[in-house]
């Protein structure tokens, strides 16, 4: 088994800037800020089993009337045997009650829009000390199912542009309830980030003809491969250790995914969660997902391709990152790879 | 004296999404999540007297020869009289040794560019425990100009492309050093968010006639006015009490400024230092000077207008943020600037 610090051939090596071209924008790799990728184990591990307990938390089963409302339960008409809960945000983000904007987005002169939306929760199991890579494979395709059955509803209001999915792990990747949950915000903007992704796509495809996440990566920035998806170290990852996992055959839109995809996405998300938590110990961490805006029309479909990302947080954010956009990571992607590829888990 | 409890209007607001025309994006403003901006008061405040002792720091006077090598001191010639030392960095994200990239950056077609740049470190003071809002106005006169002094240096390389300045105070705002310090990194490119910033602003000044941020802001955003400089909570604010300090008279690049401008924003800075110290118990923040490109062709320095940005860190950044570059802000503009214009400080 290798641990990583058998992996520290990146201090040998001069700093270097790379883009990546599907978010575009350029990362500095700068292995000088590190002795070796084992320096960035987390030191503050995002489990804490005295936090919050049990009898004071509102997602654990018992306590359902301490929640907002319930959107739906999995399995349907389960009762108290619920195993995943999809609910309102008691403090939503956005609204669903107000008057959406009707007009055109870019004719905004102003620059304001109601903030109409939807800011749903999704809780992962009725047992507070679960969390999500403690799921069976099964049970991780189960809640990815049911962000699915979830975008589907939302995907129906006209005035929703896109979707996006995330969970925090951890306090310090910005949760405020340790019981484990994911988060689905429903927008009526296309939001900046997944424009300038959009954009950066249709270029590569437009210049080559192929999409560019359908290209098979370098054998070394490879972690997992399984039946229908690949993981891998992005070539410009803007953290360390960040995790893409990228499905092997085209697909623009998350929510296309089936039973058996999502079965297989379950398997190696788990994996790859068990992996990171081994080798970094046990860190606070975001999960994305990036998908397609809903109303996409053809000409974009066959050009962006949907991603799972995985981002511990190892480092805090500083002034130069706000201001720039631009990250500093110190370790490369080929190193951080390796780390993650090598170290065995129980599944 | 107004007290952030007296200003507690947006519990009644609804959530609201407004567009930051000059960077580009969209922010959520979410009254909802926090019940008043006095919520937002600092639970973790920077300064810890008894962290990193004085006879540890390197920063400190007589510790010179623990650093990296010095660039200058101010006043120049003086010895272990100085005010302020600009070095280099120990642990440099860029490196001055390597050969820049000679060609046209467009054209590059693997992604890679050699971490050729500069990573420099302004020491504010050579006292430990001093901060640079403890400084005099003079004295932060003193740090603005040895900053410009820097710039200048650095300008001359032709291979730079942009120099970012920034100071994080804190260490949950990514400083690793307690000693009053900032930062410079000239940079081989032009970093993506100061490329969306560029487009944004010439295309504002395309359609008006009028550089975007030498229109007068409205009042309920204002927090201050000195001479040459306003300070306001920006009507799109990505963080909760952001605050820009703007130069009132057009000019595209920081170091520009002359002696009495910036006498003039070491006073402002300095208030604004103390207001946000005051009123949000002295927060860990950034603190960045957005400027323009060193080689801006004449098209540009017209539109774009360089500030000072300084982001208190009172929330963690989650996955929503990292996914969409779109921000969640509990606080409205003009209730921030409401909060930080009616206090009154010392100075």
């Amino acid at each position: 088994m290798a641990t990583p610090a058998s992996s520290n051939s990146s201090s040998a090596r001069n700093p270097e800037l790379r883009r990546d071209k599907i978010n575009n924008k350029w990362v500095i790799f700068s292995p000088a800020r590190s002795k070796r990728p084992s320096d960035f184990k987390s030191r503050a591990p995002a489990s804490d089993p005295n936090q919050n307990p049990n009898q004071e938390c509102p997602f654990c089963v018992g306590h359902e009337h301490e929640c907002a409302p319930e959107i739906f339960r999995v399995p349907p008409d389960s009762g108290p045997k619920w195993k995943i809960r999809v609910i309102q945000n008691l403090y939503p983000a956005l609204s669903r009650d107000l008057e959406p904007h009707s007009g055109d987005l870019g004719s905004l002169e102003c620059g304001i829009l109601p903030g109409f939306g939807f800011h749903d929760v999704v809780i992962e199991t009725p047992t507070h000390p679960v969390h999500l890579s403690d799921l069976s494979s099964s049970g991780v395709a189960e809640v990815l199912l049911a962000y699915k059955q979830r975008i589907i509803q939302l995907a129906s209001f006209e005035a929703i542009k896109y979707i996006q999915v995330f969970k925090n792990h951890g306090a310090s990747a910005g949760a405020s309830m340790s019981h484990s949950h994911s988060q689905i915000i429903a927008l009526p903007i296309i939001p900046p980030s997944i424009s300038t992704r959009l954009t950066a796509m249709k270029e590569h495809f437009d210049q080559t003809g192929k999409c560019i996440l359908c290209e098979v990566p370098p054998k070394e920035l490879l972690i997992h491969e399984s039946r229908h998806f690949i993981s891998i170290v992005p070539f410009a990852a803007t953290y360390a250790f960040e995790i893409w996992i990228i499905p092997r055959h085209h697909s623009a839109h998350f929510h296309h995914i089936d039973k058996e995809k999502a079965e297989d996405l379950g398997c190696i998300l788990k994996l790859m969660l068990k992996k990171m938590a081994m080798q970094l110990n046990n860190p606070p961490f975001n999960l994305m997902i990036h998908t397609s805006p809903i109303q996409s029309d053809d000409s974009h479909l066959s050009c962006t391709h949907w991603y799972l990302q995985i981002v511990p947080q190892l480092t805090v954010l500083a002034g130069f990152e706000v201001a720039t956009g631009c990250h500093i990571n110190p370790v490369f992607p080929e190193d951080g790879a390796k780390v993650l590829r090598e170290v065995n888990v129980e599944m």
